[in-house]
């Protein structure tokens, strides 16, 4: 251990900081998170999955390198050694956890197994804008069948999810594309065998930005690469021009030459409406796009899902066929899914976009065949939980949150806080979320505490009040009200708005009065 | 990293295992253990307790040399070095990183600051029984107040913690005690200063081993150590007989040598029954225990927490003054707590022995102060959560857990998926856990899986009820009973227990009946 990690005495206090990329989550994104969870959860327990919590450490080959958006193994990822010198690492993921625990339960368990979970996961990454080194995961996923069903549930599953959350129809929608497709028709062009790994590798990264980019960059990125707002070079896939112009046809775009530079450019090929459909969409694809034999397979799964899908009653308003979803780089085999949210938001540039995606997943046959040297298809899907929680409060904007402070009992006389923490108790017995005040303070600073704290109202008992075997409610949201309408201070004193004195015995009682004005 | 952490071929597959001391937790223990959360959290918002998360990682130095169990700094802690070479470790308790929440954001918390976080934290040490790398506790802390109100609110907290998960009254009892009595006490003894700072870590340590050991073993602790059962010897703290005496009288015990080698050594003190009350007892210790000033000020302490605990209704049945306590050996600075649960249970040598504890704290100032450098008082209790789950299966082990599985739609016909997941679906669009079978197994392997899951009842569709428009509901539970009493095969399937043909669109309201049959 390092000589700067000790605290050697008063000159050399360590500092109170955390490490970049990591952070401290208040209360209310606690609860909110904790109410957007329990509802998700309440989603999959009624599709049948379990629940499964494995420990954040693994042994690092356990985990191997499947880390999804990496192309190095392991790396990213935070690691040590044990005692008797095995290399252990924070999990990266779900998924590989699971495959581990999967292979290592694989005969006890009943299969297909459906199993969720949700928790914290780590990258030992740079950290950036909107990019943490923890942050939480929720997957779903179903192991031990290649069943396509499996995949079309995955989709309603997620769309359920949605809809619980309070996301309306038309504000969200889950893309299904197949990994056969995008290989099939990469295949179609000639980019096959272990000499053209790196080109499909490139046409795929570039393919995964058409969201973020815009197609006319994503052209770019598939020949000659360009140079970003920020003049670094992000390298091109290689393809020659008619290639490029293949695969925007793929993705759904044709370029238009104008002799106006400002309408040049690739734009979105605008299809007959009766080809909007899911079925009717996969018929124009495999008819139009060059695909090759495994991309028809997964044309023909794409049927499929989207059969059981809309027997279900999901049509493509929510789970939609789309051609340019690729979903990271490593182990996805079939199809792939991505959870977009459709309303609109500002970003950093001030240009109204899509809010994006809040998860995808896919389906994935590596994982588990590396442990036991047979294949285990699996499929699942994964929400990025504080991005989703981002989508919410972009959708919930408008609606205030309700204050849940606590009723805060003052200490009007010190020797007296066995009787206020009585009226405290009182309270709490009754349900009500209420508290003494611990510190030393006077009546003013106990008052701007208890605004702090979100108190709806503060009892009080003097001298005065407690020889008449009286208590003193004051309601600070009507006070705050009052305040905002009274100009004089002494018009404010006398009328003592939004205070009253009850009996001792009926503080529980007014207490609630005052709550069911303010929460309803 | 170390080669033996890759996968190289089919050869060398990596071992599908967890680390020593981790666990994998399964579906009934997450679902417990949430519910059990659920109501300690409902309490601790009840006292106006705010949540807070913090990161798993912290820089080292911010977490100090504050492990309660440790005598050396760090040791015991996951640690590893960031890319800029700084230490970085793995939480191993809530109370380190709040202290560095606080003191990163002293000025704009509303002081005293109460909060509650639960979460994992990881101790690198040599697992054992009941002994784990990683684990969850709960804590609950008020910072910024030297308010003894403060301590007697946690004990209230904790009682009320315990009720609200179903643990009656007299079934655990929060225990309070004060490192300033026993420091006081060691003090009266002569056990002062540096030179003697080995012997009074040596003592604590010894009566911190009462509840496990008794007060044989504890009072050659005191003295010359022993050799336990393993055959390892225990080093004692070296008092002489005399002090070792005056502790065990501290402790309540008395020695008894008779020529009966039976009945001779340490007994319990038989108090007469009026200084049973927490007051009355406290008067006692103060007047028959040595304890010098500073343990006058601890049991005027002690008073003033019982005080206004039993001014709210807490008497010693629910909160007990007990002089035993001494919970670990570092930073605690004033009352110490401890809850303990009184249920008997047999232990692996097969006595019958009190549960024990499943949760302590107590008051600390030093770890906010090493940040600030000014003093910033605290006290706190943090629960066990494996620990206190435990005990609730202790006393719960008579009521058996509900069958929640799903029902079990079977696959009868393969090309008609879209069908199957349809019934699931409307299952499930009726708030019925339901899933469709995903495998590709026949009808007995489907039944069997069923079985696994703890289905209620499982939704058959063959060619023949398809026909007729019907589906088949069989009650897997009513058919296990029937199973149990019909003998004959013959009979078996003649009467065909517990399986009912319905009309498809009365699917729902039969599945209904069935679990309102076994689930009330």
């Amino acid at each position: 251990m390092a000589k700067s990690n000790r605290n050697t005495g008063p000159d050399s206090r360590p500092g109170a900081r955390l490490p970049k990329g990591f952070l401290d989550t208040p209360p209310e994104d606690i609860r909110g998170v904790s109410r957007m969870l329990a509802k998700i959860r309440e989603v999959y327990e009624c599709y049948g999955f379990e629940p499964l919590e494995t420990p954040a450490i693994e042994y690092t080959d356990a985990l191997g390198k499947f880390l999804p958006d990496q192309d190095r193994p392991n790396e990213g990822v935070f690691s040590f050694q044990d005692e008797d010198q095995q290399w252990l690492s924070l999990r990266y993921d779900l998924t590989a956890p699971l495959a581990r625990y999967v292979a290592e339960n694989f005969d006890r368990l009943p299969k297909p197994f459906r199993r969720y979970a949700v928790g914290p996961v780590w990258r030992n990454e740079k950290p950036g804008p909107g990019r943490f080194r923890q942050f939480m995961q929720f997957d779903a996923d179903t192991v031990g069948t290649d069943n396509i069903a499996a995949d079309a549930e995955i989709c309603m599953l997620a769309a359920d999810a949605m809809e619980a959350l309070g996301i309306k129809r038309g504000d969200y929608v889950i893309k299904v594309n197949s990994r056969k497709v995008l290989d099939g028709f990469l295949e179609a062009i000639g980019l096959i065998g272990e000499q053209n790994s790196k080109k499909r590798l490139g046409v795929l990264r570039a393919i995964d930005k058409l969201d973020r980019l815009g197609p006319n960059a994503v052209s770019s990125l598939l020949t000659r690469g360009r140079r970003d707002e920020s003049g670094d070079v992000m390298p091109g896939a290689g393809l020659k021009d008619p290639d490029a112009t293949l695969v925007m046809r793929f993705l759904g775009y044709e370029n238009v030459v104008s002799t106006n530079p400002e309408s040049s450019g690739y734009r979105k090929i605008d299809l007959p409406h009766e080809y909007r459909a899911n079925e009717t969409w996969l018929t124009w694809l495999s008819q139009h796009a060059k695909l090759g034999p495994s991309g028809q397979e997964g044309v023909s799964e794409l049927r499929e899902v989207a059969r059981i899908a809309a027997s279900c009653g999901y049509d493509e308003e929510r789970i939609k066929i789309d051609a340019t979803v690729v979903r990271g780089l490593e182990y996805y085999t079939g199809p792939v899914f991505e959870a977009e949210i459709t309303v609109p938001v500002v970003n950093e540039d001030g240009q109204t976009v899509r809010f994006g995606s809040v998860g995808g997943g896919g389906r994935y046959d590596g994982l588990v065949e590396r442990f036991l040297g047979t294949k285990v298809p699996a499929t699942g899907f994964s929400i990025g939980v504080s991005r989703l929680q981002a989508a919410l409060a972009a959708i919930n904007k408008d609606k205030p949150a309700a204050s849940d402070g606590p009723v805060v009992v003052l200490v009007m006389e010190k020797d007296r806080l066995a009787d206020y923490q009585k009226m405290a108790q009182s309270l709490r017995a009754a349900g009500i979320r209420a508290e003494m005040y611990l510190g030393t303070a006077g009546m003013k600073a106990q008052m701007k505490y208890a605004d702090r704290r979100g108190a709806p109202c503060v009892v009080i008992q003097g001298g005065d009040e407690r020889a008449k075997g009286e208590v003193q409610i004051k309601d600070l949201i009507e006070g705050a009200k009052a305040a905002a309408t009274i100009k004089d201070s002494k018009e404010w004193r006398e009328g003592r708005p939004a205070q009253v004195s009850v009996k001792e015995d009926e503080l529980v009682a007014r207490v609630r009065e005052v709550l069911a004005r303010h929460r309803g």
